[in-house]
């Protein structure tokens, strides 16, 4: 598992000449990146007086963020898995017109499976943004600029997935498939930036100057 | 050492109560990412017949992005001690006169020091940003996807960064000080978002829809 190397270990291999692990799990991390940020303010908040009115909430969010952090975590290997399976199917033998078809067929399935794990990084992208507009509403003050970095890492994660899922939809044939992740992928991003700039906000007017 | 820990262990410890590490080192981290996804596509373009005209710029790209994410990873450390050291200066007595004005003085300078690191996050950020514009420019198109998460991961840090120097600024009454780096942080941002926006167009245009 990727997440049981040393993060210098994993950027060592995230560096190297194999093309995977590569651009999606990183989005992955970047959304357990953000997910954790979120459960540190979280738990920077609960038991301090100053905050007894939102514990319920905030010990929800904790719960919450933590399911996700797991889940983004996961994801992290899942896209590599995902990508090595594309992999594989290219190297299927294409000799007869029967090995050509089977071969086709078999990248064609990998890859809308190679597209879906980025996908659904996205999808829990907007959870994470929504626990993390309350940890930047309500969570402790002085970790604001904490919320702050966790939705800018879970946007990342969503822009960056993105990216990952449109460059597998551009070898997919079926039409129909692409049509409807494309415009999937076209919503999920707005919605990640729209939601990014409201929790950035809300950071801003916290951090006074001096 | 943080980079030393697995990366399921960092999250942990990220998303644990303590304040630090906190979003100032997942800024490092994040430019250390960004930086191991352009030498990923450089490593990927190097030895290639069709990129042999690009092979010199690539190769130099290559060790000027491996000496980025050497520096980025030894910031993630760097902040989490500065951070450190200014919980140790809010720890300093404040029993008599005396010893409440060596203790700001204390928690003053820790604190410039504190803004200074995400500072230098930020600068690194553009030159890792103007290297993943050479991959996504000249590199493997195959793994043109994997330059603009690189670029997304830098800006992501420069973002992050920024957050961490302005909270920190928020407290530091040397205004000469707060004036010179708060034109920085913006100017630096803005550069980011510019290089990023161009480097995504870039790569979106060599992802050619099906």
């Amino acid at each position: 598992m990727l997440t049981e190397k040393t993060v210098s270990g994993f950027l060592e291999e995230l560096a190297s000449n194999s093309p995977a692990p590569g651009g999606g799990s990183v989005a992955a991390l970047s959304g357990a990146l953000g997910s954790a940020l979120t459960s540190m303010v979280c738990r920077l908040t609960i038991g301090k007086k100053k905050y007894a009115q939102v514990e319920a909430e905030i010990t929800s969010t904790l719960n919450k963020s933590e399911n996700l952090r797991r889940t983004f975590s996961s994801l992290i290997d899942r896209d590599t898995q995902a990508f090595n399976k594309v992999m594989e199917a290219f190297s299927l033998p294409k000799e007869t017109e029967d090995q050509k078809g089977l071969r086709s067929a078999a990248i064609q399935m990998a890859t809308k499976e190679a597209a879906l794990v980025p996908l659904e990084v996205m999808k829990h992208v907007i959870d994470g943004l929504a626990l993390a507009k309350i940890a930047a509403e309500k969570g402790n003050t002085n970790s604001v600029s904490d919320a702050g970095v966790s939705a800018l890492m879970l946007h990342s994660a969503a822009r960056s997935a993105a990216l990952n899922v449109r460059i597998n939809l551009s070898s997919i044939t079926d039409t129909e498939f692409v049509g409807w992740r494309s415009e999937e992928v076209t919503s999920i991003e707005r919605t990640s930036k729209n939601m990014t700039e409201e929790i950035l906000q809300i950071v801003g007017s916290k951090i006074t100057p001096p």
